[in-house]
C-alpha cells in the first residue's frame, strides 16, 4: 500500500504459544529516518543500538521480535541486537548499518537469538506489500487485536501514503513512545525535518496516552520515508498537510493501544479545559488520567466524582476548588465544585455503560485545554499482570 | 490506659451495613494539641474547621464519622461539621472550639447530621477509658481490621503511655497523613513542640507508606497531649525518649494500614540503598511503590525483577544501569542489572510466597537510603473500587 515497502511476520518460536514474534520492514530504496526512544533510562540493547545507527538520518529495513524485551541482558544482549541486523543485512544483501532493531516482551532474559536466525530467510522469502498484517501480528505482546492505521494524501497533484503500525498494551504511560510504533511513508524529507514532525505529532498522540503509568525500557517509534511517491516535503504548506496526516496516524494508533490496554474494557478521554497553562491543563489530565481509585470506579461504571476531584486536588497545580465543572460527555454531574444530584447521576451511569466517552474537568482558571487518553483499570489487568512470565 | 483519656464508637446509620460510624475521644482535661492535614487541595469540611481551631493548640475532644466524608458539600457540609462540635460540646459542657471533627468515607453526598445528633447522647454515656477498640472499629471504612497501638514509657522516673488508633485502608499514599489517625498521652508538651515532633514521626512512618497513590481529602493526624501522666516533655533527652516511641506508634499504624490496603495480601517494605542523596532514595522507592505492574507481579508472586528496574529508571533520579544490585529477602536476584539466574529466581520465588518482606534496590552510587511500605494490588482491590458506593 505504502509504495516501495514490503513487511513479513514470521513464527519463531519466541513465544511460548507458537504465534508470530519476528517481524521485518523492507524498504526497496534507503529510506529517511527519525525515531524518538523511551526516556527510561533502563534501556534494552535493541534501543541503545538504534539510537547510534538513526544519527546517520537513513534505514533500509528494521527487525522486530516479540517475546523477549532483550533488556538487562548485558553484552551478550548488544551482540545478540547487532547479529539480528547482521543476518538481516546479508540475506538482504544491503549494509549492517542500515538495519534497525526492535524488542518487545519480558525483561531480564537471554534472547533465543538462534531462533531468529534460523527465521531470517524465511521472514526474508514471505516479504509482500500486503504483509503489514503479519507485521503488526508479530510484534503483539498481551494485545489482543493488531494496531494498524493508514492514511493517504496528496501534494502537488502526486499522492502520498502514510502507514503505522503499534503494539501496546501494559506499560504504557505518556512518557515519548512508550510502545514499540512504526510508521512508513512514500514521502521524501529530511531527517532533521522527519524528526521534528514525529517530536510535535508524538507530543499530541503517544504522549497523551496511559494505560498503567509504567515506562516501558524498548519504547520505539520510527518514522521511515522512501520517497518513492515522489513527493518531497520542502514548504511550509507541505509539511503542514504530512503533519495533518501523521498526527491522525498517531492519535489513531495511540487511542488504539489504550482501548487494547491490557484488561481495558473502556477508552476514556480525561479532558482539562479552562486552565491557566497549558502545563497546568496536562498535569491535572495526566494526574486524573492514572488515578487507579478513578480507573476501578471506571471499570464498575461508577460515577463517583469525589475520586476525579480528589486527584485533580493533589496534581499539583494551584486551584479554585468550588469553581470546578465536571462532565460526563455532555451530562453536568458536578457543578462549582458539588454534585448535581441523583438526576445527572443517573444520566452519568449511562453514560459510564458506553465503551468509549470523555469526562471534561473545567477549571475555571483561563483558556488552556489538554487531553489525555486513559482506559479502565480491570481485574483482568490484574490476572494479566500477576501472571504475565508463567 | 492513657490517663485522662476516654473513647466511643457507636452506631448512627452512616453506614448501609449498621456496624459502628461515629466515634468520639474525650479527655477529662484541656489537652494540647498538633495536627497534620492533606495536603489535597480539596478539602473536606470538618478539615477545613479543624485547620482553623488547632491554632489554638488545645481541644478536648475529636468527633469522628465514617460513612460519609463531608468533602465537597458546600457551606451545608461546614455547617454540618461545626454541628457535630456544638452537639458534643453541649452535652459535654465545653466549649464549642474545643471539639474537633473528622470524617471518612463517601465524597459528595450530604451528611445525615440528624443521625449523629441523634446518637451524640449515646457516645457519650459509653465513653470509657479502655473504650479505644469501639473508637477504631467506628472509624473503618474498608478495613477489615482495627488498627491501634499502645507504649509506654518513663521519664524522670514517671511512667507516661502513647496510644495510636488509625484506619485507612484506600486512598493511601505517602503525601502526609493520609488517613485518619489519632494519637492521644499523657504527657504535656507545648503546642509547638508537639506540632515538630509529629512533623518528624509522620515523615519517618505515615509518608513513607502507599496503598494505591491516590490522596485523600479528609487525612487528619492529630496528637493530644493532656499532661495527666505529670511528665512533661522539656529537655532534648526528654524529646527524644517520646519522639522514639511515637515513631514507633506512627510507624506501628502505617504498616498496620498497608498491611490491610485495600484488597492487600502483601506487605512489601521497598528500601533503597546506596543512593547519592536521600531524596534521590525516596524518589526510587515512591515510584516503585506506586509501580502497578510491580505490585500485580507482588500478587502473582512473580519475582518479575525486570518490572523493578523499569521502575527505578523512569523516577527521574539519574542511574547507573549496570551498577544496581536487588535483594528479595536476603536472595541476591539482580547483581550488576542482570538477572542472578534461575536458582535465584527460585529462592526469590519462596521469599514472594511470604505475606512480609524486604526489596533491597542498591544504587550503589553513594550512602542515603530510604523506605516506603507498600502492598500487592491483587483482583480484591479492583473488586472492591469498582463497587464502592454501591
Amino acid at each position: 500500500m505504502c509504495r516501495g515497502f514490503k513487511f513479513s511476520g514470521v513464527a519463531a518460536g519466541l513465544k511460548k504459544n507458537g504465534k508470530k514474534d519476528l517481524g521485518l520492514i523492507y524498504s526497496e530504496t534507503p529510506a529517511q529516518v527519525a525515531g524518538v526512544f523511551t526516556r527510561n533510562q533502563i534501556k534494552a540493547a535493541p534501543v541503545l543500538l538504534d539510537m547510534q545507527r538513526i544519527t546517520s538520518g537513513t534505514c533500509q529495513a528494521v527487525i522486530v521480535n516479540s517475546g523477549n524485551a532483550n533488556c538487562c541482558t548485558g553484552a551478550k544482549g548488544m551482540q545478540d541486537a547487532i547479529s539480528m541486523a547482521r543476518w538481516t543485512a546479508a540475506k538482504l544483501d544491503i549494509q549492517e548499518e542500515m538495519v534497525l532493531v526492535a524488542s518487545t516482551g519480558v525483561i531480564g532474559q537471554p534472547l533465543a537469538v538462534e531462533k531468529i536466525q534460523a527465521s531470517i530467510p524465511d521472514l526474508i522469502n514471505t516479504l509482500d506489500p500486503d504483509g503489514l498484517s503479519a507485521l503488526a501480528e508479530a510484534i503483539m505482546t498481551t494485545d489482543t487485536v493488531p494496531k494498524i492505521v493508514t492514511r493517504k494524501g496528496q501534494l502537488g497533484g502526486t499522492a502520498f501514503t502514510v502507514t503505522g503500525v503499534a503494539k501496546g498494551s501494559g506499560m504504557i504511560r505518556p512518557d515519548m513512545a512508550t510502545m514499540l510504533c512504526f510508521v512508513m511513508t512514500d514521502i521524501a524529507a529530511k531527517p532533521a525535518l522527519l524528526k521534528e514532525m514525529l517530536l510535535a505529532s508524538t507530543d499530541r498522540s503517544l504522549n497523551r496516552i496511559t494505560v498503567d503509568g509504567d515506562t516501558s525500557t524498548n519504547d520505539t517509534t520510527l518514522l521511515m520515508a522512501n520517497g518513492q511517491s515522489g513527493v518531497v516535503i520542502s514548504s511550509d504548506a507541505d509539511r503542514k498537510e504530512f503533519q495533518s496526516i501523521l498526527d491522525a496516524i498517531l492519535i489513531s494508533l495511540g487511542k488504539q493501544l489504550v482501548k487494547d490496554g491490557e484488561g481495558a474494557t473502556k477508552l476514556v478521554e480525561i479532558a482539562v479545559t479552562g486552565a491557566a497553562t497549558d502545563a497546568d491543563a496536562y498535569q491535572i489530565a495526566d494526574t486524573v488520567a492514572h488515578s487507579n481509585l478513578l480507573k476501578t470506579a471506571l471499570f464498575g461504571e461508577d460515577a463517583n466524582w469525589g475520586r476525579i476531584l480528589g486527584a485533580v486536588g493533589r496534581a499539583g497545580v494551584p486551584i479554585q476548588p468550588d469553581a470546578i465543572d465536571v462532565y460526563f460527555a455532555d451530562v453536568l454531574m458536578v457543578k462549582s465544585g458539588m454534585g448535581c444530584g441523583k438526576e445527572a447521576e443517573a444520566q452519568a451511569t449511562q453514560v459510564l455503560k458506553q465503551p468509549e466517552y470523555t469526562i471534561t474537568i473545567d477549571l475555571k482558571a483561563g483558556k488552556a485545554t489538554s487531553s489525555v487518553f486513559t482506559c479502565d483499570f480491570s481485574i483482568d489487568y490484574v490476572k494479566i499482570n500477576a501472571d504475565y512470565r508463567s
